[in-house]
């Protein structure tokens, strides 16, 4: 730190992104990516874009917003892309939390909403999950704050439906509720369909899960026309020109080519539904997750332990040292061949246990 | 703006960034990007990285940060990486400015500057040019608040030495000095050679301009490692994941080749000294530019007027409703054959005017 560094910000802790090993040696479990590659028309698209880079790229990112808009049936006024979801995560902090506004999220949910909420001084509370790891509904029912939650949760992978969700929207009608929908597209269904009848809800999407583009860098959020005008307000003022060439053209051939997103979400639930099997008998507790990672705790060896030998036997997952959930891993869901690697390893740690 | 939207941006009026058609049917002299394709090496990495979509970028961006380094002598823990300069100067806004370290910049410079400062809720001082346009140099010397100084300043093109940051540098020893250096490499000098002298120095370079990438977005800063950390300490509590996988492997491939850049940027220079004398032969006043742009006045017509009979002729430049600047016009400096065409279509307007 340095000696001018602003005061507000010298208690920051900033988010730890998992392990992004570039030796590429690993079984690589840890950060929710796509086991699939991007569909080739996204990669012949970006190779195109980037003839062209000596141009800026179109602020507004028009073709990309028109598209997303048409396949969640909302106008493109109702959309707003950004460079990645954080980026968008945290404008919403921006636009709807201040002093006056304070924010509040589950306990265990994604790590970077108390960094958002620190780094842009607004006061938050976190409301315990259940013991059963299931969001405490009631505790946000009408709370009166600007609410945040993951659908499905991270890392528990438990999802709310529709009808949840609608609850803390009609409890809080003059309170924003941000729901962050990362990994809905693997068995949980989406609030999108509510954004027209709330002015309050805030859906919150990727390109980085479902459709293998962890590496270009496309959020989006869809709400009421006000609301994205308020983003795009913050986008404005921040970074008009977000999303480069390459990213808005390999993001528009993604979403020409939605079977194939569709298709590799099946393969996942279906890898998800055989390794959760596998870890039952194997005596582990796996929360019902409806996400491309599974949360999963041994009967026989401690969250730490297991990240650890599993690192040394090639295979990278993820442990979080927070008290309620520190006996448990978070595995994404990988290939069929990938998730065949990380059980055998299991296997070998848990006979080296007895 | 939305009944939900935090009072503290309710005043807020965004950047307006120069227009960018996407019909590409004009000659395109507005926004300064290069006339030049990005290098043949860039287009091929960005390319190759496409295939990798599914898997997040490095937060780090180690590659390009290590070439970078290599390329302007410093250690790589002096370098940070960001998507595009408005990211990095926002960083430093938000690290190096509050409430008690007010902000101060020339009355005429990068529009960006005051719209970071009220974003941030950064009180802010500009001291107007002298009226020859240069930066009113005694007045900055030992102002005691955060310098934001863009050099070659914009839209004037006039340049400061690193003598006079350097006056700057040591009588604002406990406030940071920001030099943005987006169009260092038409013609002025870089204050770079200066960070390892000065701890409050820091200078902000693109890719955009001189490395035909604007479409790509890579901004980069260059200062101490304790101010490089604080800068991380921002980027990875608003947004780790800034850069993508395709814009770093096309950074890094355009950094290999910088006889490609310097060659770029000599043409640039040749063809802004033939127009800025085929200009003052026309009657018009111009600054005298280190850019890749043009500021010119008509003795004949004002420069609204201009702007607008140049867009009806299938040029666009740039003119700012700006009352010191009102009669001016800021032209790009393209291919010689883009400047041949816009003489052209100046020559025309001129002769109505008689």
């Amino acid at each position: 730190m340095s000696r001018f560094f602003s005061e507000k910000y010298k208690a920051l802790t900033p988010y730890t992104p998992g392990e992004q090993p570039q030796d590429m040696q690993y079984v690589k479990l840890n950060t929710n990516e796509s086991p699939f590659p991007p569909c080739e028309a996204a990669v012949a698209a970006a190779a195109e874009a980037a003839k062209k880079l000596q141009l800026y790229p179109d602020p507004d990112c028009r073709a990309l917003t028109a598209k997303l808009a048409e396949i969640y049936g909302v106008s493109p006024a109702q959309v707003i892309v950004n460079n990645g979801s954080d980026e968008t995560l945290n404008f919403a902090f921006m636009a709807y939390c201040d002093a006056n506004h304070p924010a509040v999220f589950p306990d265990i949910t994604y790590g970077f909403y108390p960094v958002f909420a620190a780094l842009n001084g607004v006061p938050y509370e976190e409301i315990p999950l259940k013991a059963d790891f299931t969001i405490d509904l009631p505790r946000f029912r009408g709370v009166g704050k600007t609410i945040f939650i993951a659908n499905p949760n991270a890392p528990t992978g438990i999802a709310l439906t529709p009808e949840e969700i609608e609850s803390l929207l009609k409890t809080n009608p003059d309170n924003v509720v941000v729901i962050d929908e990362a990994y809905v597209d693997f068995g949980a269904q989406s609030a999108v369909g509510l954004v027209n009848k709330y002015d309050n809800l805030l859906v919150v999407q990727t390109f980085s899960k479902s459709r293998s583009m962890a590496g270009a860098r496309i959020g989006f959020g869809i709400g009421s026309p006000a609301l994205i005008a308020d983003l795009n307000t913050v986008k404005y003022s921040t970074n008009p020109y977000n999303i480069n060439r390459m990213t808005a053209a390999a993001g528009l051939a993604c979403l020409e080519n939605e079977e194939i997103t569709r298709r590799n979400c099946r393969t996942v639930a279906e890898n998800r539904a055989f390794t959760v099997a596998a870890l039952r008998e194997l005596g582990f507790a796996c929360t019902d997750s409806k996400a491309n990672f599974i949360f999963a705790k041994s009967d026989k060896i401690g969250g730490r332990a297991l990240y650890q030998e599993l690192k040394k036997r090639g295979v990278l997952i993820r442990h979080f040292d927070k008290e309620r959930i520190a006996d448990y891993i978070r595995i994404t869901v990988g290939s069929r061949e990938q998730m065949d690697i990380f059980l055998a390893r299991v296997r070998e740690i848990l006979e080296e246990q007895v």
